[in-house]
C-alpha cells in the first residue's frame, strides 16, 4: 500500500465517518463542491458559531442575511464586474479550458508574486516563450482571456434582467448600510458580519475542500470614521504576539515571520488602522482555539499587486497544512470608502453619514425640489414614489447626468430638467457628513473546518483519534452500556434520555465489544464516553472516559449534567469530573 | 393617516428596527428578495435552531450541508426540469411578463383549485373566453407558455455545463444517500435534514416576505423501510389534537377543520403512513411553540392534482396571517421512492438498502465482470477507476444502454460490449435489496418568522410590545442604568460584562429617560431588562422588569445567571426571579 498523506487520510476518514466529501458522485463528480455530513455540518456550525461569540455577541456587532443572487449592478458598483476575473486558455485540440497563470506556474515555474503582476499580454507572451502546451492532450493553447468568475444568471423571466451569484457577502452589507446604520440608531464603530454560501466560478478548481466554486464565507463589514481610527478596545488584545510576515521583508526577499505584540504592531505603524490589528489578534484566538498551534500560523502581508481591488493594505491570516503549505484561512483588508462610494455613484444615493460636532460649519449646498404639477402630468399615479424617491438622491448625482444625456434614470423612469428645479441653498449644521471607512475580516468556513480536522487527526496505539477541542467536537458524549443484557441497556438508555434533555449533543450505542465502540468514538472525536457498568445498577455511578487520555473516572448520574455543562465551556478539567477509576 | 393592516405595521417595525425589509432598495428593489436585519436574522436562526432541536438533536437525526448549486442531470432525475415549470404569458404591447394562473384567478375570478388543473391549452382558452388583458397597459396577451422557475447558471467556462440553483435542499441528501446511509451504519429508519438557501425564480414575485425567490428552506428527509413502516415513536404524541382539513371533505365543499387526536388520525387511516402524522404533530408543537395559537394553525391535505410531482400524500401546514388569510408554512409530503429511484434511473448507481432477513432468498443476478486486457487497452490510465465505477452500476442499466445505443456512458467514457461480460449467478442471500420509501416535513424558515413577528406584536397603552416567546427573542437581556451618572453606569457595565460571560445576548443603553428605554426594548421583544438603581450601588441587587406585564422583582446580581438560565430554558417563571418590587 503506497503511502498517503495527511489530506488524503482525513478524507477517507472524512470520506467514511460523514464530516465531507466531493459533491455529486452518483454524477461523476462536479468539482469545487463539497458535502458537509452528520458530523461535519455539525462541526463547521459549530466553529461558525464560534465566530459568532468573540466577533459579534461579545462586541455588540450584528449579523445579518441578506441573498446570495444580486442584480449586476450591485457587481458593477462594487467593481467586481471589472476586477473578479481570471486569464484563461483553450487548448485548440481538446477545447480544455485552463488557468493560464496556473500553468504558467506548474509548467514554466514562475512564482504567483510573478504571475499575479502580469497583464494579459505578459501571460500570453510568457506562455509562448515557455513552449506551454496543453497539459491534457500536448495541444496548442489560444491566447489567454479573462473569464468572469462569477455565475451569471436571469432574475425573473427578462433576458435582460442579469443576476449573479455573490462572490462574497460584503456587498449584502453595502447595499443595506443605509438602513443598517439607522437600526443601531446611527452608531459609529459598528461591525455587520453575514455568515452564508458564496460562488465563484472557478475555470478548474482543485485542492478538494481548499479552493471551492460554492463555499461558505464569514465576512465581517467594521464601519468608522476614519477621522476617529482608534481601537478603544487594543488594550484588551495588547499583549497578544502575532506571526508577521511583513511586506517590506518580503521585497527583501525574507519571509520569515516576526513576532511582535499587536501593540508593538500598531506603534511601529505595520497596520495603517488599529482595528486591522484588533481584528487579527482576534482571529489568532479564534483560529488557535480550534486546535491550531501558534507556530503553525501567522499573517503576511500583501504586495499592492496581491490585494484584491478594493484594498488600501491586506494581510491574509495562513495556516500550515501539510499537503498545500501555507494556506490562506482568513483575508483582513481595509476597504476603506470604495464599496460604498461605488454604490453612492452607482445608485445615486448618498451614503455619507452625519457626524455631530461643537463647531458650526456654513456650506453651499444643491438641493433638488420637484416640479410637482410636471411630474404628476407625466408619471400620474407613480408621482408620489418619484417625488419620495427624488428625496433620496445625491443632488450632484441628478445634475451629473442631466448634464451628460439630458436625463436621469430613476429606476427606469427618465427624469428629465421640466420634472426638477435646482436651488442653492446655504445649509448651517453643527458636523460634517462623511463616508465610513471598512475593515473587514473575512473567513473561509471551509478551510477552518478542514484545518480543525487536519490537525485533530492524531494516530495511537494504531487507532485515529480526532482530538478536536471539545467546545467544537460535533458529538460532545457517548452512551455506553458495557453489555447489551443483564438491564444494563435500560438503565443506559435513561442516562441517555436524561443528557437530551440537558440539551447535550449524545450518541446511544449498544453494538458490539466496549473497547470497539470506544474506537468508534474516538476516531470521530466525542471527547467523553460515558458508560454503564453493573456498579451504576447497585449505586447510579458511571464511568466517564477521557477520548484523549483514555483515563476514567467514577462520577454520580445526578450530578453530572452540571459537571459537563461546566466542562464544556472549560471552567473544569476532565479530572474534575469524578474520581479517578482503577 | 389611513388604516394600515397588520403586515404593514410589522414591516414598518422590522424596518425601522432591523428585522427584514426589501433587498437592494438603492437601486429600485428587485422583487422576491428580502434581507434579514441584526434582530432579524437572531430570530429566523432562534428558530431554525428550534427545529434542529426537536427534530434531529432528539430524534438523533442529522442534519448536513450541500451545494446550492447543482447540475442539470440531478434536477432530470428529480423531476423538475419537466414539471418545475409556470404558465406565463406576454402582454404584446408592453412586453410585461404574467403568471397565466395568478391572472385567472385575479382578473377572471377563477379559483386555484380550478387553475391548479388546468393544462396549458385549457389555460389560453379561459384567458380568451374571460377576455384577461395586460392588467398594467390593456395591451393583447400572447398565447401562455411554460417557463422554467429555476435560475439557470453554467458550471465553469463551459457553455454546456448547465447548472441549476437547487428549489428545494432535499436533492442534496438525495443524491448523497449513498454515502450517508454508509456514515449512519445503515440505519433505517432515519432522517437528515439541510437548513439553507433556497431559490424559485418566480415571475412577478409579490406579498413581502412570503413568496420569496430566494428563501430558507428546512428539508427534513425521512428514509423508512415501506414493508415496516409503523412509527415507533407514536405514543409520543398519540394524545397531540390536530385540527385537519381532509380532502374528502374539501370535495364535498366543506373546508372546515375537522380536530382528531395523532391515534385517531392513525386509526381511521387519514395517513397513508404514521410517520406523516407523527411529523406533523412534532410541526405543531415547533409552531405552537414560536407563539401562534392552536386555532390559528391547520393542517389541510392536498388533492392530487395539487401536490407536487413526487407526493403520493400531502397536507400543507398552515397559519392564519391578516393580510393574506390562510399561507403554508410547511409541507408534509409522502415522496415515496420516487427520488432515489430517479437518481437510480438518471446516474446508472445503485441506490437500493440491503435488508437481512432469516429466510434465505436465492435469485438469479446478472453480474458485470470487466475484461481488464481490454479496458486496459482502450482507458490506459483510467482503467483502474473504470474498474471501480463499474463495480458501482446496476448491471441492468449497462445492459439497456448497450441493448439501445451500443455503449453505456460512464461518466463520459464509452463503454462498448468488448469492455465487459455479463454472466448471470446465482445469489443466496439472506435479505433482500429494495429502495427506501421518504417522508418529507418541509418548512418555510423566513415564513415561520414572519408568523411569529405578526402574532408576537401588540399594543399595549398605544406602544408596541412585541411579545416573542422568551426562547426565540432575538436579544435576551437588556442592562439600563436608572441615570446616567453617580456611578450607575460603571455599576451596570460590570452587570452587562456579567451577563456577556454568562453567554446571554445582552444590550447595554443608558441614553435617555428610563421609561423611553424600557418602551425601546418592548417594541424589539426583550424579554427583561434589568435596571441598575441607587440601591444597587448599597446592596448589589438589581430589578428585573418583565417586557409583557412590566411587573418587577428585585434580585441579588450573583444570583442572576442561573436564575437566568432556567427562566429562558422555561424551568421557571417570572416570579421566580426574585422579590416583588414595589
Amino acid at each position: 500500500m503506497k503511502v498517503s498523506d495527511k489530506f488524503e487520510k482525513v478524507s477517507e476518514l472524512a470520506r467514511r465517518r460523514g464530516f465531507f466529501w466531493p459533491s455529486y458522485e452518483i454524477y461523476g463528480g462536479v468539482g469545487g463542491f463539497i458535502c458537509w455530513g452528520p458530523l461535519g455540518a455539525l462541526l463547521k456550525r459549530r466553529i461558525e458559531d464560534k465566530f459568532r461569540d468573540i466577533f459579534l455577541r461579545r462586541l455588540n456587532f450584528y449579523e445579518v442575511e441578506t441573498p446570495i443572487i444580486a442584480p449586476e449592478r450591485v457587481f458593477k458598483a462594487s467593481g467586481h464586474i471589472d476586477n473578479f476575473k481570471e486569464p484563461m486558455v483553450e487548448c485548440s485540440a481538446c477545447k480544455r479550458k485552463f488557468r493560464a497563470d496556473h500553468l504558467l506556474q506548474e509548467i514554466a515555474g514562475i512564482s504567483s508574486q510573478e504571475t499575479d503582476k502580469m497583464k494579459l499580454e505578459d501571460i500570453g507572451r510568457s506562455l509562448n516563450e515557455h513552449g506551454v502546451k496543453c497539459p491534457e492532450c500536448g495541444g496548442l493553447l489560444s491566447e489567454p482571456k479573462y473569464f468572469l468568475t462569477m455565475f451569471q444568471t436571469n432574475i425573473g423571466p427578462y433576458s435582460d434582467n442579469i443576476g449573479y451569484g455573490r462572490p462574497e457577502a460584503a456587498q449584502g452589507i453595502f447595499t443595506e448600510f443605509k438602513r443598517l446604520y439607522e437600526q443601531v440608531r446611527e452608531r459609529l464603530p459598528i461591525g455587520f458580519a453575514q455568515i452564508g454560501h458564496a460562488l465563484r466560478n472557478e475555470i478548474s478548481p482543485r485542492q478538494g475542500p481548499i479552493r471551492l466554486r460554492e463555499f461558505t464565507i464569514i465576512d465581517l463589514e467594521f464601519f468608522f470614521d476614519p477621522e476617529n481610527p482608534k481601537c478603544h478596545l487594543l488594550d484588551e488584545v495588547a499583549d497578544e504576539k502575532l506571526r508577521l510576515i511583513l511586506a517590506e521583508n518580503r521585497l527583501k526577499g525574507d519571509e520569515k515571520p516576526v513576532e511582535l505584540t499587536v501593540r508593538e504592531i500598531v506603534n511601529k505603524g505595520y497596520v495603517i488602522v488599529e482595528w486591522l490589528a484588533f481584528f487579527m489578534a482576534l482571529a489568532k484566538r479564534l483560529v488557535t482555539s480550534l486546535g491550531i498551534p501558534e507556530d503553525k500560523q501567522h499573517f503576511i502581508e500583501k504586495y499592492p499587486w496581491e490585494r484584491a481591488h478594493y484594498s488600501a493594505q491586506g494581510f491574509d491570516q495562513e495556516v500550515y497544512l501539510e499537503r498545500w503549505g501555507w494556506v490562506e484561512v482568513a483575508g483582513f483588508n481595509y476597504r476603506t470608502d470604495y464599496d460604498l462610494s461605488g454604490h453612492m455613484r452607482e445608485s445615486g444615493v448618498d451614503m455619507r453619514v452625519f457626524k455631530q460636532s461643537d463647531k458650526e460649519t456654513v456650506r453651499e449646498e444643491i438641493k433638488i425640489n420637484p416640479v410637482i404639477k410636471n411630474i404628476k402630468e407625466d408619471f400620474a399615479d407613480k408621482a408620489p414614489e418619484v417625488i419620495r424617491m427624488l428625496q433620496g438622491i445625491n443632488p450632484e448625482a441628478i445634475l451629473e447626468a442631466l448634464d451628460k444625456q439630458g436625463f436621469f434614470d430613476l429606476n427606469g423612469l427618465k427624469i428629465t430638467p421640466r420634472h426638477i428645479e435646482a436651488v442653492r441653498v446655504r445649509v448651517k449644521e453643527k458636523g460634517k457628513r462623511f463616508i465610513p471607512h471598512v475593515i473587514e475580516p473575512s473567513f473561509g468556513s471551509d478551510r477552518l473546518a478542514y484545518a480543525a480536522l487536519e490537525y485533530a487527526y492524531t494516530v495511537k496505539e494504531d487507532r485515529v483519534i480526532l482530538k478536536l477541542p471539545r467546545d467544537i467536537a460535533p458529538i460532545q458524549l457517548a452512551v455506553l452500556p458495557l453489555v447489551s443484557r443483564d438491564g444494563l441497556p435500560e438503565k443506559a438508555k435513561e442516562v441517555y434520555s436524561l443528557l437530551l434533555d440537558e440539551g447535550f449533543y449524545v450518541e446511544y450505542d449498544e453494538s458490539g465489544y466496549i473497547g470497539k465502540r470506544y474506537a468508534r468514538f474516538d476516531e470521530i472525536g466525542v471527547p467523553l464516553c460515558i458508560t454503564i457498568d453493573y456498579q451504576t445498577l447497585r449505586d447510579d455511578t458511571v464511568t466517564i472516559r477521557d477520548r484523549d487520555t483514555w483515563r476514567q473516572v467514577r462520577t454520580k448520574i445526578a450530578e453530572m449534567p452540571p459537571l459537563l455543562n461546566k466542562y464544556f465551556r472549560f471552567k473544569i478539567n476532565f479530572e474534575d469530573l469524578g474520581t479517578p477509576h482503577r
